[in-house]
């Protein structure tokens, strides 16, 4: 993808080989600056702190942190710790588990001294796997934007409303919600995108509105209540999410708030499709009920940074003195929302039998 | 109700009867100062500025400033004059037409010596009947919360989520949605309110968890995302929200994002009550759809006032450069998603039938 016209990952090996940068996303609209990651804890920290966020990159971030740890100490021991450190930086996404369980198996039982460049090469292969993984579900997700084009008039926008950011800075390259709207606009088809702000965070306000901006998409910023008016004024066509985690029955785990918008959609017959990677389906969870929610500081809804006059980039608190907060990250939005998933392979139903039809191999569980 | 200890109403007549004071609410959370009205057009500035809100005190507001009008020249030609600007300064609310239709009525064909007293005293009766209703809707609600206390054990508390501010802010005094939680509170019940932070202008994190905060009742400020978690999690017992209109079949408008609680609540049979004073109910209209839904502009998505670590009050842009935004102001909740309609005459369905039940003398359009 591309900022201010320049070819850009999300997450790429320095120069000097040495380390691994990212894009801070907490910095973002206001400012693009890459981070350089030296340790692996320096990995977990920009998982925890969300200076990178969204499953995929997530994944893509703890694989590099492998990486870093085995530049450092290349023993079973030291990569069992990294290993450990990284996949307690985040509670909800699956992608995590699974990149260090891909890292780690590459890693065990190989003599100490190929393992940095195996590992470099096996986090390489999972962040070319995730950005041809999310073109492909462009490509996928796109025949279902031309169906909903085909009944507009010939420069009617179709309008897609989009919660949080699953666009290409959650993922390596692309983005999952995002990749068939990316695809569209390639192609020439009018689009616009609804973007819900996505308190708390605000990651549709900061990170969705600014890549779409870069990519020169049409769109327009929403607060997380307006999607409901929207569907019923007959001004959205689809909602398309991504994902933190799916079930085996497709239950969606996904940022907090998207539950309510499935709602909106079903009430309004408009079609709610969820976009994801294979990686972020835990084929261990039938019920999405059952996935633990991360629960997160309350400052996070009382804090809110943004650009003062004078433009210095600060912080400001908006709570009365005294009040309580709670902070949830996600809610399961239930398969029967779902009226499809798009996947690498192809689209399907939210549930079993959908899921099972693209992914035969998957019949047993995935992380035994 | 209380500030700081202290017994206030929204609205009050100046120690020199020369001005109306009001309560700037939009320096709260951060700052409780009153404003001095001496115009109809500082009246009409207030509501259209929300330094006044909330359907029952902008009908009050317009009432006082038909006051200020009679103060200054008590020709006809001058009320007509008010009465138009202060129509024209919010579009949804239905109390504001019938606040202004109350004030002509009384003030016309009425010799032009009387006209300040009795426009005064009508404002007056129209605020003190506000604060009737609103009691009235508190008792009555009251009976609905003690209802689902008693499936509770002894301590445990009653749950109420709430969108937007429908409290004594909202009103002249005691509030709709919250009146009944604050007779709840008085009389000893254990309640938590779950208060909706309300994008874009934060009502209820500026003012619902201020004012709750004020009179001690115990709350959490969640962002409007949430509510569908917390119902799926069983942790809300009842859906209490305010409104701005009502039509005769019992369709309500009211702050953009209720229709998305109105669906949760469904999804997850928690009922969901709407508390309305009988002057917000539009007769004339049946259909919800058919309200204007006042457009407001987008800045007041992207700029966010709160308290800088220096402790000035200031505000921050965190939008984007280039993007655009939407802002709707309401949306409307069919009445089936309604379980009931909390009015100052007791509870009713939200139906046709349910309404006239209660106000039988209303089968002709109140506003010919």
């Amino acid at each position: 993808m591309r900022v201010h016209g320049k070819a850009y990952r999300t997450i790429w090996v320095a120069a000097d080989s040495k380390a691994v940068e990212i894009i801070d996303q907490t910095l973002l609209p206001h400012q693009f600056a890459a981070v350089r990651l030296t340790t692996p804890e320096d990995a977990a920290h920009a998982i925890r702190a969300m200076q990178v966020r969204g499953a995929p990159l997530i994944g893509a971030t703890a694989a590099c942190g492998m990486c870093l740890a085995a530049l450092a100490d290349n023993s079973d021991e030291a990569l069992d710790q990294a290993y450990d450190v990284l996949l307690a930086s985040r509670p909800t996404a699956v992608n995590l588990r699974w990149a260090l369980d891909l890292m780690r198996a590459h890693l065990r039982n190989r003599p100490r001294g190929e393992r940095v460049a195996a590992a470099y090469q096996r986090a390489a292969q999972i962040c070319d796997d995730d950005a041809a993984m999310n073109s492909a579900i462009g490509e996928h997700g796109l025949v279902l934007l031309r169906e909903l084009a085909a009944k507009k008039k010939a420069d009617e926008s179709v309008n897609v409303l989009t919660h949080c950011n699953a666009g290409w800075l959650a993922t390596v390259d692309w983005g999952t919600a995002l990749a068939p709207i990316y695809k569209a606009h390639d192609a020439g088809m009018p689009i616009h995108v609804w973007v819900d702000e996505t308190r708390p965070r605000n990651q549709g306000m900061s990170l969705t509105a600014w890549e779409l901006g870069q990519m020169g998409v049409k769109h327009t910023v929403i607060v997380d209540n307006a999607g409901g008016h929207l569907m019923q004024r007959g001004l959205v066509d689809a909602v398309i999410v991504g994902t933190d985690r799916t079930t085996a029955r497709g239950d969606v785990a996904n940022k907090i708030g998207t539950y309510l918008k499935a709602l909106a959609a079903k009430d309004n017959g408009v079609p709610f499709y969820v976009a994801l990677p294979s990686p972020s389906i835990d084929w261990r969870i039938e019920d999405g009920m059952a996935i633990p929610i991360e629960e997160r500081d309350g400052a996070e809804l009382s804090r809110i940074k943004g650009r003062a006059a004078d433009g210095r980039i600060i912080e400001v608190d908006i709570a009365p003195a005294g009040s309580a907060m709670a902070n949830y990250g996600f809610d399961v939005t239930p398969a029967h929302l779902v009226t499809a998933l798009v996947t690498e392979r192809g689209v399907c139903a939210a549930s079993r039998a959908g899921l099972r039809a693209l992914f035969p191999e998957a019949s047993a569980p995935r992380h035994a």
